[in-house]
């Protein structure tokens, strides 16, 4: 059933109170390392570290979100304090001897664990874009435009970021690769300009939508040959749900910005086709990985249910039915955000969990880790907010 | 209670049955590559295949299994047509341009994933020991011991077999490269001489006790540092309850070859804390990740139940029983023994199920895959047979 002014209103500010009376509130008091510096982000259920070692993904993540909620939401002291905490240990631990960014780091922010992957570049390219906003500090700038050279320069070589393949076997194009381009280059547009935004962001569009994207499968591919052929074997089968909506989220966001109502449908249908193929009909929830041939799982955690998953989700559902007014979403918005608050949530703690059993127990009780932090869920619950409570405009949030 | 003669006969009777009327015939009809050689071993739960690309963990250790029955159990022609389809296999792709083993390789041959360890020139160097004796054929005594070189050169370079940490950063040992070596040098030592297999076993078997294993705190720890100090975090306090019983399985044998009383008891008092440490008290069965200090599970994966876990347990409870005649090594047994044929077995298509969540549901139907292969359930199904039903010598298995 449609929802009228006020259900929407109620959600948002559900949502609102959400990220700042619980979320916001948990990373605020067990996360900043006032001692060396960036954030400690392995974390129990009640807050305590039971890890010191710094994931760059997660650090960088957490600049981004603390300098986007005193930008975007509320210019509170304490968040532009808290993103300071954590850009300073990026500006003096960021680069390692080879000019990358280290995957991990000590506590102290000596060097630990090497470059796996081009995410850590990306998430500081819009990490220090947001901060340099915030603050208007140059060398922020400087350091987002240079991670953003490194992601680049990087993202086409063939496997020059994953090391594993021999050369030449089996090419393949990451969807992941792809959407963080444009995640990347919107949010970057946002601070500050550069003549590469609108192509990069324009080809990266095209690759998905013509090459992971399959009509007559109905499904959006991880990995799929250059030329966007299907590739033998479970690799090539392999869907993230996850993925899919967040996404079609970006593309929906660049396709609205364009009023372009061709990709806004196409974006919407992948939507219902990840929702459809991640829906689990025997528990409910949103698988982590599924196979497009069978419903066999072939991965440990495939049948788990992630937080990130389903924050994801209802951004995607609530942007889908914002720009069409299609039921469909909103149905979809309702079934993912009651199975996610009653499972995810914990009310006695703060904050959510992040992994759930396929049967919707709690598997880890941890509130942060090397893969969690403070990102998606208050990002997550800040766009849905905004989408539900205000009017807006393509660029602006909205405050709770 | 203690078992009869007449108890532990029918175990032994069922343990044999299992092996040779279920899991081998599995192996046997799905799992052999006529086509191209080598073996399929990506089975879904009926045994057919849903990858073809050929994991060299899985290529040897099945080489190994087949030999082993050929060549301790019954010299039936399909276990040597059967092994001899894998090690031609292995000879013509086991080794890529720069000398190392692949770490996967395509249906064909073609080498697709680097080396990520050096534990697949382990399972090459034992799987060619074993077939050198089956066959007689000269080259394979001589890969495997090209393999066995391989293996000790890179075991103890730092990190020389984990590319993952920048240079000099926290180094560690790891409890998986020394107990592989004990296992690796004993197993060699059945086919060929080698003057430093009692070298190599003698000191993993000290690093092993003296480094990983703490008395204090009754835990063998996975990663310690080179002194055999904890390593602070997570990654330090990591137990893995199936290597520990595992590695204790391989040290008790030596143990018990050398009529050393009290590395028996050290090695006993291991697999105890081991089987404590896993037990899961709310669902039954062995966890597959434990934390020293906590009973929080931190890993993804790390309270799903997996087959090679229980058939480890009930090998190094078999063999404690034996060598000591405590009846709570018979316990445990008996524990694991019931726990496990409830709930891994397949009894409508053969072989086990490998991955249950942590409520004992089966979480992955696949009978094989890039992790499981016909290796540890197998392996466990023979010794465990031998030990209960043979007044066995050392080095003789025993026949069904």
């Amino acid at each position: 059933m449609k929802p009228t002014t006020d259900d929407l209103g109620a959600y948002g500010q559900l949502y609102c109170d959400e990220l700042l009376n619980s979320v916001v509130p948990f990373w605020l008091a067990h996360s900043l390392d006032h001692e060396c510096g960036g954030y400690l982000h392995c974390l129990e259920r009640d807050g305590t570290p039971f890890d010191t070692d710094k994931f760059m993904w997660m650090q960088s993540r957490e600049v981004w979100m603390w300098a986007t909620l005193y930008n975007d939401i509320d210019p509170r002291p304490e968040f532009l304090d808290a993103a300071r905490l954590g850009a300073e240990f990026l500006r003096a631990y960021g680069w390692d001897a080879q000019g990358r960014m280290p995957f991990a780091v000590e506590r102290d922010g000596t060097p630990f664990i090497k470059p796996r992957d081009i995410f850590s570049e990306c998430f500081l390219a819009v990490a220090m874009a947001a901060y340099g906003t915030a603050t208007g500090e140059a060398w922020a700038e400087e350091m987002s435009r240079r991670a953003y050279d490194v992601y680049l320069g990087l993202a086409d070589l063939p496997k020059s970021h994953d090391a594993s393949t021999y050369t030449g076997v089996r090419p393949a194009l990451s969807h992941g690769i792809s959407f963080i381009k444009v995640a990347m280059s919107q949010e970057l547009r946002r601070h500050y300009e550069d003549d590469r935004f609108e192509g990069v962001i324009d080809l990266a569009i095209d690759t998905i939508m013509s090459k992971h994207v399959r009509a007559d499968q109905q499904a959006l591919f991880e990995y799929v040959t250059p030329d966007g052929r299907a590739i033998p074997g479970p690799m090539g089968r392999q869907l993230s749900p996850g993925h899919g909506v967040e996404s079609m989220g970006f593309i929906l966001l660049e396709a609205g910005r364009r009023g372009d109502d061709q990709l806004i449908d196409r974006a919407c249908d992948v939507i219902l086709w990840s929702l459809e193929a991640g829906w689990d009909d025997e528990w409910g929830g949103l698988l982590y990985f599924v196979d497009a041939d069978r419903a066999q799982n072939r991965k440990l955690e495939g049948d788990m249910k992630l937080w990130w998953v389903h924050s994801e989700a209802l951004v995607a559902a609530a942007l889908a039915f914002k720009l069409t007014g299609r039921e469909i979403f909103w149905d979809w918005f309702e079934r993912v955000h009651s199975w996610t608050w009653e499972r995810f949530r914990d009310s006695d703690c703060g904050e959510w969990y992040g992994y759930l059993h396929r049967d919707g127990t709690v598997a880890l009780t941890l509130k942060g880790s090397m893969w969690k932090g403070f990102f998606h869920l208050p990002r997550a619950l800040m766009q849905v907010q905004a989408l539900l409570r205000v009017d807006g405009e393509d660029e602006k949030r909205g405050r709770c």
